[in-house]
């Protein structure tokens, strides 16, 4: 019987993870006997998940990991981050939550294994943001950690940390860098990377949306089931055969915003494309100007995850799994 | 008028920077006014240190920082550090003083530049030991950091604390990976490092050495005057040249065992040479081989960080600043 505590369980890849856990049934090769789900607010609970409970409670404080390690999970998802743009806003609360957090979970693990020889599975978010400019066109697996924000900089402490705890015995830690997601459901938001999902999102409701920069930009994506994939993957694959190199970036599909509208164009038409609206953002520009373009996932890939394959996977996969009712029924075929 | 901050000032580079500094007599293009030596005991102060002064405390309680920075120095060496093997022994020891001391140190400055707008250089020593297997023969300037050692991954934690708080402002910092010292002066010890000091400087004094590794280990050396060179030199250096990627690889010699006996062999003859037992540990061995053999400094020399010339060199330098009256005047020439 495998037990699963979701850090972070009330977010868009927690939730997600929780619905795929409860259609599983199963992790680890034995049957789910509890899912927790923790969180800064109560998580929604999906139907069908094995004896699930949902916490809150603040990871920034030293006393909320120790709860949630009492009761030894065998396999930890920590998903819960300050993001990027609320991180270089507020320099103590994204070294607070991105850091701290991440270091009082792994101790409150580390005391625990000391008292008992617990040594759970540890599925770590980490993130593209680990690495700097310049950057080749294609990324390999070596390529150096140099992160440009404060958020990339405790990602990669995180994966510091997961690797040294891995090493020592203490845990048997995964981080896996997640690529950028998309169709990201919900609301059109603010972030620089925004956009990625905007113009595909909404022209599919039949609502405009603003392109800030020019269509050949070139980005790694994941549809939101690839990413779920991806840490339920991590939560099985056998560590052993992964080396003292804990963090491992996980396969994409490497599309150009062009392509991006060619697949909208396939399956919603040329009135779904005319609602893109150009209107160059020379900040958003720079900013995305510095992000990766392509990797060659070659770890990831051989250790058996599983990416998307074309982009119209990405908007098939709205369509199936996100999108309102009025929208799925309009487009899919 | 510069001030200067040596925290770990009473180590064998802190006590050959207060040297240095007092025979240059001034820092980063001004008079030297102060210089502060602080350590966990007190420190020696060199004759000749203008405005000196040395502090006791402990750097892993949050309060030791303010203390210091209080002063506002202009200049802060950073070189106090848990050695590899005590950090691996003492998990907890390593951690508080290796990441929490940085971070306190780098917080005060923080603090401290929110008040008043203060920015100071901060040279930060860091190791080789962000370096692990796989690595190539010869090592370039963007190598992936693989710690395999909680030394080298809090040192890793402490090169992006220093990236992060310096792109944010708050500071001007600057990290130098030093190479293995060599001729370390003192006794023998126990470090898997050891021998490449010992079956040079034992057998200089007369004295027996034992050689644990076979003679084609190649390593990767500094004297500790090329070292406090590179200290004095980041303390100078133009960091606008240097970009978002403040942790620098230092240059170095990269020789053999076989090249080390043979230096030894054309300074002290072959009876010194005699000396030098070779006992086979394949522990050693095998820590060894996971160890860099050399690198294209490229970026140092670009900035100009000077290494030694040759091996030759490093026992010439031991001799003029380190060696006992009586082996310096039996070999020098």
């Amino acid at each position: 019987m495998t037990k699963a505590l979701i850090i972070g369980g009330g977010g868009m890849l927690g939730q997600g993870l929780a619905k795929a856990l409860a259609a599983k049934g199963a992790l680890a090769g034995s049957a789910l006997s509890g899912v927790t789900l923790f969180d800064i607010a109560e998580s929604a609970i999906p139907s069908g998940l094995p004896g699930a409970s949902a916490l809150t409670g603040d990871l920034s404080r030293p006393d909320a990991a120790c709860r949630l390690i009492a009761d030894r999970p065998d396999v930890i998802f920590h998903l819960a981050a300050i993001v990027s743009g609320e991180a270089e806003r507020d320099f103590d609360k994204g070294y607070r939550i991105n850091l701290d957090g991440t270091r009082y979970l792994f101790d409150a693990i580390r005391e625990e294994n000391a008292r008992s020889g617990y040594c759970p599975r540890v599925v770590f978010t980490s993130s593209l943001a680990v690495f700097g400019t310049p950057l080749p066109d294609v990324i390999g697996d070596d390529q150096v950690l140099t992160p440009m924000s404060s958020y990339g900089a405790q990602k990669a402490m995180g994966e510091l940390l997961l690797a040294d705890y891995s090493r020592r015995g203490f845990m048997d830690g995964i981080g896996i860098r997640l690529p950028t997601i998309c169709i990201r459901p919900g609301k059109p938001n603010a972030a620089a990377s925004g956009f990625f999902s905007n113009i595909l999102r909404e022209p599919l409701a039949g609502e405009p949306a603003v392109l800030p920069v020019s269509r050949d930009v070139r980005h790694w994506f994941a549809s939101p089931r690839a990413a779920v994939g991806f840490l339920a993957h991590a939560a099985e694959v056998d560590t052993g055969a992964i080396g003292g190199r804990r963090n491992i970036t996980m396969p994409g599909i490497s599309v150009t915003v062009a392509e991006q509208i060619d697949a909208l164009r396939e399956i919603a038409g040329e009135d779904a494309v005319a609602l893109i609206k150009e209107k160059p953002d020379a900040a958003i520009e720079a900013i995305i100007s510095t992000w990766p373009k392509a990797f060659d996932a070659q770890r990831a890939l051989a250790l058996g995850f599983v990416p998307d394959r074309s982009m119209q996977d990405l908007i098939s996969v709205y369509l199936e799994d996100h999108a309102p009712e009025a929208v799925r029924a309009r487009w899919q075929r």
